[in-house]
């Protein structure tokens, strides 16, 4: 059919109505990435208020060839959520009007949510019911229930409670032909046929728009303990981790290694903060326990455990926060780290897992890399410990940016020589940021052969004319069989 | 290629080895399944020794036209991984001599194992490790990770661990293609592309041929606890888990709810068990809580936890096992159910899972059906009861079986029954047995439309020719688009 984006514009007002039609200074937040490097453009965003109101979007869209770009919470670090930056005929698909909560079982530890959700929101609902969505961001104030789904994310809980995907018992999605599958029941055992929600768990947007999810919840925390502590090296934090992880198993909530020089960054550019040890050593292990148990006794164990570990050399130094607020003060710290980056020049960051065996390896391959491509730039990590997941921060400081080309060329060498490695350790140069546009290239051309037809042939089968998304996740390719 | 039964014998021979291809009577045990009702046909039974050498079969078949269905250790419930009744040009295609287990990494917490590995072999190897790989099943000496993959297998461990699908990390398969997918790196977080692993896990052996995994390892269990109680109904069994919950989390490793007609039939038929209570109540609570701290005094905090429980009323009475012996005693009961079963006569069986929250309004409504559809059967129940799964079993005593039509259609009038009210209920069908073929007219009439037509587009994407399990979880229909 034969339209102008004018006359497509005025039909979708007429479809969805006004308050669901961004466009000019209105549609600008949907079209910029989280870390303004991405602007992109489209006819407009659409903001449906209901799953049938989507249904009719998507439908119009495709019958008109007009492309969609599944959006959520907009705070994704791939420009996987934002449209192209070339003129395309496309739209923005917000989730950020679905913003009911359907149904809370607090018996049934589920929840039934809309994709537009807040993280924060939900949070603040279960816990009326004494429950606990776990999943933990920095950004959870803005992102959004179908976003975090879309790109499968992860954060500092995941060592208890694993990733979104681990998280998710069933979805509502609208489909690239308009029809809506659907299976909410979040029921904890469902062996009626291919586990479909998978595919568009981490699937980017690029198979559907997700409109509404089924939660996994869990019993609130009733105690809590913290520590901080001096490991000599990643391979002493390791075995610290090996050691607390058969002693407290599921109680361990977060274990996390982070860089001196991380901290010291971050004491450095935000106000309120304080260190954990004087002088700061080069690597500083940061723990929370927690339990639905209020007896559980969890500092007290940990107090002793941690004193085990210390007249045996495991650890060098520890601090127990002794109060709630000395508590959140450590973790204050660890949660100012991008702020501080952002504020003392350009990280270049690479988001690694390896086995959890192999990362003290990984992260001596990655200091000797960054040493030898970009000797400007200070090596700093940052790690989820407990899943193998190391964020590699290459902190170049403002006063030392070297020239757009002379950055681009060893930001891609380096990026090559980081994934060669992650690679050559049995990694994944992914953990959990996603792929977006940012990583595409990466994808298409570090995927096994048969893993890449795999993913076109479901990509063609479920989106056969390319609605959702593309450039996302995919880079279109000649070479496509 | 026009090839004949005798040549394509000959041919498999040659490819693969003798040693590798089973017919006639040594091919019988390929053919039955475990419950002995369905007697399929093939040409042969086919043993790869490599996944080399089964990505050359499964080219050979598609080249030949002969289609192929995937077993593993042949204990499944639903005539899944047998040949077809009616003469058809087929293999059956065996995980069975692929027992190698890869790799164990005791630190990581995986275990790289190859498809014909028995799950009591895998726990014996990871036992040398102090690691636990947590599926347990009464069959597990038979049972092969292949196997227990693609049927997605459940077991009383999953209220603390989950499923299959949760346990594993990463898959091998062979295409219809004849090409090997692969990605066994084993890693807590991996976000590159769609995770299509999920689509093999449960996928019955409808889209290939699954060769090796990648399997979570948790810590030893290193102490435990273990009771049974008296509960007046199954509102009080879901309150008390309610508050078990609260107070034990991730320590409850078993919550079963059973009848006590079940134990009954148990005491009667098998030699050497005790009941747990004399006269036996209506409804028994098996409870079974472990963890991996030694000093977790398990056995004293829920000895605590059931007195009060007791002294409130929630519990009627209870037995905690003072010793190892007495907590095996104990489930040596609820393991004897299904060979009692099979003793006392036919016993209907279905296999539903609804929200823990209304598994007592599911009872209800099906012993209200039994009563009313089957009156010579005894309406009795053993329950995942941390899942939300029921095992309904309409128990004919042998002297009162009907003839067989009369049973056939009484049969199919209470399955309808009890599916519909699972349907009403939000529930599913088959919680954790799968579908195989003895479901399969199920899942063709009940799916919403929408699922099924994904599912079929996925088929039709990876197995184009219908190479793999024709007739297993999908019934051909005509009607397909």
């Amino acid at each position: 059919m034969l339209t102008t984006d004018a006359s497509d514009l005025r039909d979708l007002i007429e479809l969805v109505g006004p308050k669901a039609v961004r466009t000019d200074k209105e549609a600008t937040p949907f079209m910029t990435d989280w870390r303004g490097r991405h602007r992109g453009n489209a006819l407009a965003a659409i903001l449906p208020a209901t799953t049938d109101e989507a249904s009719r979007v998507v439908t119009f869209c495709r019958d008109r060839g007009i492309t969609i770009y599944p959006q959520g919470g907009n705070t994704g670090l791939c420009a996987g959520g934002v449209p192209p930056e070339e003129e395309r005929r496309c739209i923005v698909l917000s989730a950020g009007r679905m913003r009911r909560i359907r149904e809370l079982d607090a018996v049934g530890d589920v929840a039934v949510v809309e994709a537009g959700v807040t993280l924060s929101a939900l949070h603040d609902a279960v816990l009326s019911e004494e429950r606990l969505f776990p999943l933990r961001l920095g950004s959870e104030g803005t992102a959004q229930i179908g976003g975090l789904i879309s790109t499968n994310a992860g954060g500092t809980g995941a060592v208890r409670y694993g990733v979104m995907r681990d998280l998710v018992l069933g979805l509502e999605v609208v489909m690239p032909d308009g029809n809506v599958l659907r299976r909410l029941s979040g029921l904890r055992k469902d062996n009626r046929g291919y586990d479909w929600k998978h595919l568009f768990i981490g699937g980017e947007g690029s198979l559907g728009f997700v409109t509404a999810a089924a939660l996994k919840l869990f019993p609130a925390v009733r105690d809590e303990a913290h520590a901080a502590c001096v490991v000599e090296s990643p391979e002493a934090a390791v075995a610290l981790f090996g050691r607390l992880r058969k002693r407290f198993d599921t109680a361990i909530h977060a274990f996390e290694l982070v860089s001196g020089g991380e901290v010291a960054l971050a004491l450095k550019h935000v106000p309120g903060l304080r260190a954990p040890f004087d002088p700061l050593p080069e690597w500083i292990l940061m723990i929370e326990l927690g339990n639905s148990d209020p007896d559980g006794r969890l500092s007290e164990r940990l107090t002793g455990f941690l004193e085990r570990s210390l007249s045996d050399g495991m650890i060098l130094d520890a601090v127990i926060p002794a109060t709630v607020q000395q508590a959140a003060d450590l973790w204050a710290v660890r949660h100012s780290l991008s702020e501080a980056n952002k504020k003392e020049g350009h990280g270049v960051v690479f988001d690694i897992a390896v086995r959890v065996s192999r990362v003290p390896e990984f992260i001596a391959g990655a200091t000797a890399l960054i040493e030898q491509l970009m000797p400007i730039a200070e090596p700093l990590y940052v790690c989820h410990l407990g899943d193998g997941n190391v964020h590699v921060i290459a902190m170049i400081p403002h006063g030392a940016l070297p020239d757009r080309v002379s950055l681009d060329n060893s930001v891609a060498r380096l990026q090559e020589a980081i994934h060669d490695l992650s690679e050559s350790i049995g990694g994944s140069f992914s953990a959990e940021h996603g792929i977006g546009r940012k990583l595409a290239p990466e994808l298409a051309r570090r995927l096994p052969p048969t893993e890449w037809n795999t993913m076109r042939q479901i990509k063609r089968a479920l989106d056969p004319m390319d609605l959702f998304a593309p450039g996302v996740l995919m880079q279109a390719s000649p070479d496509d069989e």
